[in-house]
């Protein structure tokens, strides 16, 4: 099942889409919004699933051309918002150019911050109010939406728990990052609002890519209309969903809803293939910093954008395209 | 105006209370919850404003009596939980305890985490499925709750954006948070699920004991029926609501229901006399080994009862009280 969310007031509007997100339907009868679904998932999932199927049949009564432009974030305001550094490789390349070391324990447990949940944007909303000399920079992530988490679940039974996944873009100012990591306090101000991808799809929907532990697929990243990304999203990390959400519960429950990344996807192999690149201009630069003394890869600047979409291994886009410029402070 | 939520759902069903905390009315046919209200302030608070004078008159049909016992967290879950580490004698001891330095730029910006917002406790719920070798504390705290607070406030204005006040309590497990900081990421598994006071109050209902930046008062804290905490919340923080709001908006917009708290109050005077204690077993335990080379009030232990409680100079509680005890993990 594909779900979407209409721009309507602060939460949206909940739609069903078609398989080729070419349909859609307004289903506010049974659920009035995403996190009213995710709140009584249960009994409500069931009623969409065949509204659903009438849908991808063509004999949904309400069903209506899709314009992606009608969308807002899938879940534009949410109770948590939990991040992760899981692909290793991003934070090594990123911390190795800067001079800092990896944390000592961080194959003992997945690096997971506390993040800004409260105002995701739309796929195509503009990265807007930020300054350029704080180091605009994007990150391409896949996330997991949860229902209900039960608090000292096992990684084997928390992906369980994963209702949706969808397309994550988390905004981050460089500038700012290594300063306020000093203060061990995590990312604060250096880490605005995230966007999600137009679509999110129940874990089935993903067929043989999801595992029931990591989502696979090749996330390809333009910026300024230039592929700097191909990357393999279901290698690479040693902690899969199901640990980071099982390392969080271990002292709390989750509320429906919680969104958790497990942080730009990266590719230990792209050290030596450059084809593969980066998911986020900062490492990208560090990259480039480690391999030839210089980084190059200008942070974003108004006008630029960036393009963020998960291929199956046919070609086929998954959950659609994250697309944003920048606009100016 | 004091509001509070009565328990059903997830959250809540909002309630005008008496100034006396005496009676109530629920008002959920202007807001269903204190998230509708907070979405919708400038309309529908004066609305309540007329609910609360006719409640305080003795004429408001529908009132009841007030039970305590019928009341969640005034707000369940948020969207957003901004902390402190404003008031730095707090954070001074904690760190001195362990041989820590405070960071160098602490007195140059509030130092404040992205905290856990979506699962709010009621001011009688237990502390529940924490383990005893985790170290389990309280922390006593006062925080503000936004409505929508737009990117770029200035400190003097930002607190504009304070609609609402209470108590909150922020669980901490001590053992986990030095080693969790280390990694730089924040806290996370070291703070569970907070609560909050049971009552809500504007920041005109706090008269004088509001000067615009601080709240004043005096926060009794006592642990297994002892005091050991008798603290001025309006001194010793370099930072107040305004500063803390503004630092974190640098660089987003708040949606409304963001609650901000400036951490656990604490006086510099402590150093000198006994009499102030501390508004946590950290701090305190923190204070013993700095004067004396040992630690002895215990952390807390099944059966503990701790009770958080705001007073003017006249000695009357402002904001109902806190009391929890402890369950076994």
């Amino acid at each position: 099942m594909k779900l979407a969310s209409l721009k309507s007031g602060r939460d949206g509007a909940l739609i069903v889409v078609s398989k080729n997100l070419k349909s859609a339907v307004r289903v506010t009868d049974i659920a009035p919004t995403m996190q009213a679904l995710l709140d009584d998932w249960t009994h409500l999932a069931p009623r969409l699933e065949t509204v659903s199927d009438a849908l991808n049949a063509g004999q949904q009564p309400g069903a209506f051309d899709l314009d992606m432009g009608m969308l807002a974030a899938p879940l534009p305001r949410a109770y948590q918002y939990l991040d992760g550094a899981c692909y290793v490789c991003h934070i090594r390349r990123n911390r190795e150019a800067r001079g800092d070391t990896l944390p000592s324990d961080i194959m003992q447990a997945p690096l997971i911050y506390q993040g800004i949940s409260h105002g995701f944007g739309a796929w195509n909303d503009p990265i807007t109010g930020q300054k350029v000399e704080d180091m605009i920079d994007f990150e391409a992530e896949i996330a997991a939406i949860t229902g209900d988490v039960p608090q000292g679940v096992t990684p084997d039974e928390a992906t369980q728990y994963i209702r949706l996944f969808c397309l994550l873009q988390d905004t981050s100012l460089r500038r700012i990052v290594a300063p306020e990591l000093k203060r061990t306090f995590g990312f604060l101000t250096s880490k605005p609002a995230s966007f999600l991808g137009p679509i999110v799809v129940t874990p089935d929907e993903l067929g043989d890519l999801w595992d029931g532990k990591m989502v696979s697929g090749k996330m390809h990243v333009h910026l300024r209309g230039q592929q700097i990304g191909n990357i393999h999203t279901g290698i690479d990390s040693p902690f899969h969903y199901g640990d980071a959400i099982a390392h969080v519960a271990q002292t709390r429950p989750f509320e429906p809803g919680t969104i958790i990344g497990l942080g730009t996807v990266s590719n230990e192999a792209a050290d030596d293939d450059w084809s593969i690149g980066a998911g986020c201009i900062g490492e990208y630069r560090a990259m480039e910093t480690i391999q030839t003394g210089e980084a190059k890869l200008a942070f974003m600047q108004p006008g630029d954008v960036v393009r963020i979409e998960l291929f199956d291994f046919e070609g086929n886009s998954v959950m659609g395209a994250i697309e944003q410029n920048v606009l100016g402070a």
